[in-house]
């Protein structure tokens, strides 16, 4: 099937944010064959289809590169709290009680809010993983994912947590038409004792996939860190060989220069949650100094139950605005780097930049088609800048994960919507009891 | 005309922000009549006409504090620039063009956007008033209206803004059906000499109307205040008696505990406009501050140019969120206060609040619905968490003012979108030339 969408304003995200006008795009077997300005009528003429995007923006699909889908069920619950009491006395208890029925039934209803948010590739870290995975395979996006565990328990327990996260790791790895990846994740190095966080690596290096946690998300895990450890997350994990492997960090909101620059040495991703950290009350990650130092952050939502939703244009537009008014500075993060950090860089953090990220030819067709007529992008003056500061996730109209179309002009096309929210609020109502 | 709004969720904002579950809204003449729970089926029958919200909510529509919607002409019209380069090379040669007509598109593209957002009241300090006035009284829009002015020129100009100002305020203050009131504006204490800022407060004081301005929005315009007047911009303009008749000031980022003491006691209202401080690189308001010293902040988009929409979700969402990261506090601004600076706190601060800003019998019907059925708004947890942090301007789907219907599922009632649109890009082109 050769597929040729033409008439659209196409950004490539090849070399920066630009954008092509009247561009086309060509797709052949789920592969994009063809992208830049208009084929001849003759050129067209060897297509199968030709699909009008008139009015429309083609992009790249976004890159979620960190989450919790499941946590969907649990978006309003408990919110406004201080962290401690959130994460303890409501949200740790009640996902106690998740189930594989719970899970798959969160990651639906994150599969259909992803997709009408133009997400095409998110991380997720979880339990329950295999209900994750069937969620993927069934929706057609495509996802890293991972066991996350903790070092809780004893010796028998410790290791079942590894070594359900190296099977899920293996039996996944490459599944559903090359849609799914895996890695290994210890949950963060305060949920981690040392001796787990490298026997998780070691799996990573045997499985040869990259690897993931939580790190340095607040002020009192550092702390906590030094005291434990007597060093600062960053030099904790680096000791353990964790940055000596492909590895990606969220969060990374309490760093030093030192540490970013170890980090950018070291050649680490970094998953940037800005509406999360600034719900949670983080803070503000330290992005413009990780851009100096030659970093490429990527953007991620983190669960919905501290963001409140799985809204990539909000976090691209949040990257763009926040860190101008930390710094006072209207230079820093610009909408290009921000529409980067929500697809390009999202790639590079997943180690899946050679696949996705960028519309090129030879690249998967995972890409987006954004509405430019409405009122609020309005005049036609710079469509990078209306994408970023302007748009909302209702422009999004349609979505393609290799060549496959998940969204065609807002109607799902994988996924029962009705069926997947009336579930979602079924296995909610069960879980509160 | 009795109207009967029934089924739906409703949010009055009366006594801080609380949902009636299966409420009725009773609308009698443009005037709220009933705000509860269900009437009995006797009761219903004696309205005219019964409308079902179901899976609605019912809230206040937003109040839009500060903004210029003749610039939205000028969205993504060079973007991420130092601020005065922005300023003096880029939007000021380019509003030098502005005429009636570029004002008049401007703001009916604004209009359009707004009540789309779910926007009734907004202000608008702006040049080319009356096409402002115009649109508002065209579309069916609140607004409180200020020709701005400098205070630049010989004396002959200086007067003639005055007179403008004056006689702009006198002509349209209860017009449009009461929609339209209006107050005087020296645009800023950095644009406008002390001798002008006092005749403004007088013809404000003669008119018995407010006075608004443009305070202590740039670290540059504090120093320059007291480079130039030996006081920062607060005791500057508390000197002048512009705090001793009802002010409301925009901005308001860079200030003292003191000043905000200050501001507090002589009950000056504040326009707190995150998402344009956040782009301009201004800064973060000390909104935390302000609210612990019992003020009740509004929240406003101020142009498109700095922002760049008009979306008041966008800076509910925003007000909740940047005052928790740069506070590392999870409290600061809860989503209650968030949705009550969007509505309550907007009516309060353009002097209005016994008009509208709450559901209230007595009260305008100025009301807005929103769509509580789609995935990103599950599960039924917390309807006004979900407002807050996941809703988006797309979820408004009735606009109501005076108890007239603006939009009606998205439909547009009082304006033609179309044309709208069309018109604003070619008011722009002109204005570029
Ligand atoms: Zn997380
Ligand atoms: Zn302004």
């Amino acid at each position: 099937m050769k597929i040729l969408f033409t008439e659209a304003v196409i950004i490539d995200m090849v070399d920066g944010a630009k954008a092509i006008q009247n561009g086309n795009l060509a797709v052949v077997d789920g592969v994009i064959t063809y992208v830049g300005s208009a084929l001849t009528e003759e050129e067209q003429d060897q297509y199968d289809e030709i699909v009008s995007c008139k009015g429309k923006a083609i992009l790249p699909g976004f890159v979620n590169t960190h989450g919790h889908s499941a946590m969907t069920l649990l978006r309003g619950y408990a919110d406004d709290l201080p962290l401690q009491q959130w994460l303890e006395n409501e949200i740790w208890p009640i996902e106690a009680k998740m189930n594989a029925e719970h899970v798959s039934a969160g990651a639906h209803l994150a599969a259909l809010e992803m997709i009408q948010g133009g997400t095409t590739t998110f991380l997720d870290m979880y339990y329950n993983m295999d209900a994750v995975a069937n969620v993927v395979e069934q929706t057609g996006l495509r996802a890293r994912l991972t066991r996350s565990c903790f070092s809780f328990g004893d010796d028998a327990l410790r290791k079942s947590y590894l070594e359900e996260a190296t099977s899920f790791a293996e039996k996944w790895n490459g599944s559903a038409n090359g849609r799914i990846s895996t890695m290994m994740a210890p949950h963060s190095p305060y949920t981690c004792d040392p001796d787990f966080i490298r026997q998780s690596i070691e799996k990573a290096v045997e499985l040869n996939i990259p690897i993931h946690t939580h790190m340095s998300e607040t002020k009192t895990e550092v702390e906590l860190s030094v005291r434990e450890y007597g060093a600062r997350p960053v030099e904790h994990l680096d000791k353990l060989g964790f940055f000596d492997i492909p590895s990606l960090v969220a969060h990374a909101v309490h760093l030093t220069e030192e540490e970013i620059a170890l980090l950018a040495k070291k050649n680490v991703k970094i998953a940037h949650n800005p509406g999360s950290n600034l719900k949670l009350g983080s803070g503000i990650a330290p992005i413009t100094q990780m851009i100096a130092h030659g970093m490429r952050p990527s953007l991620a939502t983190d669960g919905a139950a501290s963001n409140n939703n799985l809204d990539m244009l909000e976090e691209i537009q949040l990257a763009a605005l926040i860190h101008k008014g930390q710094h006072q500075d209207p230079l820093a993060v610009p909408a290009k780097t921000a529409l980067a950090m929500g697809t390009i860089y999202g790639a590079e953090a997943l180690f899946l930049d050679k696949e996705i990220g960028s519309l090129e030819v030879g690249k998967q067709a995972d890409f987006i088609t954004l509405d430019l007529t409405q009122a609020h992008m309005q005049p036609r003056t710079d469509v990078i800048s209306h994408i970023v500061y302007s748009a909302t996730r209702t422009d999004i109209q349609d979505v393609y994960v290799q060549g496959r179309v998940l969204m065609k002009n807002r109607e799902m096309r994988t996924i029962d919507a009705e069926k997947i929210i009336f579930e979602a609020n079924q296995a909610f109502e069960n879980l509160r009891g």
